[in-house]
């Protein structure tokens, strides 16, 4: 059985996530034994922000010995639901975060593009050869969730149109959301939801620079 | 002169940056004056945090009557920095996040995009003609930040190399990084760093639905 603790904060499962990238790579490097500061040197995380997340789910190492790395991702994987296919939708092309190319790649293992719904009616039709399938209509959202048993949404359309597509989404059941929108939505409690409003939080760089380079500042 | 804080919040300042996108498209809609509940409306942020965040900057509204939407963006805008020019160098096309074509519209105003490095040198020379920049080789990291004034780099490198090339960034002078891989990367206190880890973010989706969705939840 998996320990899991409800307390565990969205911060520590994102870092999982890079721990279990981390770790494929120095598999794939022959590696098969490691510290948790070799996982620091390839995350820039610190050992003891590694080992309290990693026992914040059981104890995996043996001190001085360190990890089994094929043990460990197994059981990373587990935890973040890696070894289930979830059928996801993409909706909208408004995609300043997504190229569509590289959706496989960027997303998590077990995620699984079902559909691409755009928003653009001149656009139905139109191939996505990497993902072998062809955009559909906004029209068809309901009926795709549906058939294709999709679990996961994510929604990059413009911002003045992410919450009505997310509550679309959230009517025709599926169970998550990613928003990739410049604005935030809201779901019912019993969804689980990521924003990644990667534009905004760029702005948290202009916004210290603003304060810690004087000479750069702009007048009021 | 501006309200600063030293102890506001990250999550502060993303949220200042989607309620200037939001207070944009009002003003682009015609609207003057807006209250704290119509901002939420546009952003699905709750008119409480709204005016808890704006009033962490200073007192802005009038009980009742509202903002001003022009003066609350330029307002904003100053807080965010968006009033100054910030050249900024992108490192990599490994880009799961980035679609070249819509830099200009992703990055908050201000940002200015006087380079674009590749590390596969078969790219070099490669025409952008949405920014008007051709890609350059990696090798000329050093001069570029020099000779363009360079204060912001984008890494968007393989996770392997993200810290190398954030060192190497920090060295030759920019004051700001924005790590887009799907690693994290450590920089100096001096440095401001956003990282926009949106793959691992996903996984959040995953780890709570598998725990949440028994019936689909594979068997350990």
């Amino acid at each position: 059985m998996i320990k899991t603790r409800d307390d565990v904060s969205k911060l520590t499962i994102t870092r999982m996530a890079i721990y279990y990238n981390a770790l494929k790579r120095m598999l794939e490097d022959g590696e098969t034994m490691c510290l948790s500061s070799q996982i620091g040197q390839h995350t820039g995380i610190s050992s003891s922000i590694i080992r309290k997340d990693l026992s914040s789910f059981g104890e995996f190492g043996t001190k001085g010995v360190g990890y089994r790395i094929d043990f460990l991702l197994r059981w990373i994987g587990e935890i973040l639901g890696y070894n289930t296919v979830w059928n996801t939708i993409v909706v909208g092309m408004e995609m300043p975060l997504l190229s569509i190319s590289c959706y496989q790649n960027f997303l998590p293992p077990g995620f699984r593009i079902a559909a691409v719904l755009d928003m653009d009616e001149r656009n139905y039709g139109a191939m996505i050869p990497e993902l072998g399938l062809s955009l559909e209509s906004i029209r068809n959202l309901e009926a795709v969730v549906f058939k294709k048993q999709v679990s996961i949404g994510l929604v990059a359309v413009q911002p003045e149109q992410a919450q009505f597509v997310t509550d679309r989404l959230v009517a025709a059941g599926v169970a998550g959301i990613a928003n990739f929108t410049q604005t935030q939505v809201t779901v019912p409690e019993s969804i689980a939801l990521t924003q990644i409003n990667a534009g905004p939080m760029i702005s948290q760089l202009s916004y210290d620079l603003a304060r810690s380079v004087p000479v750069l500042q702009s007048i009021v």
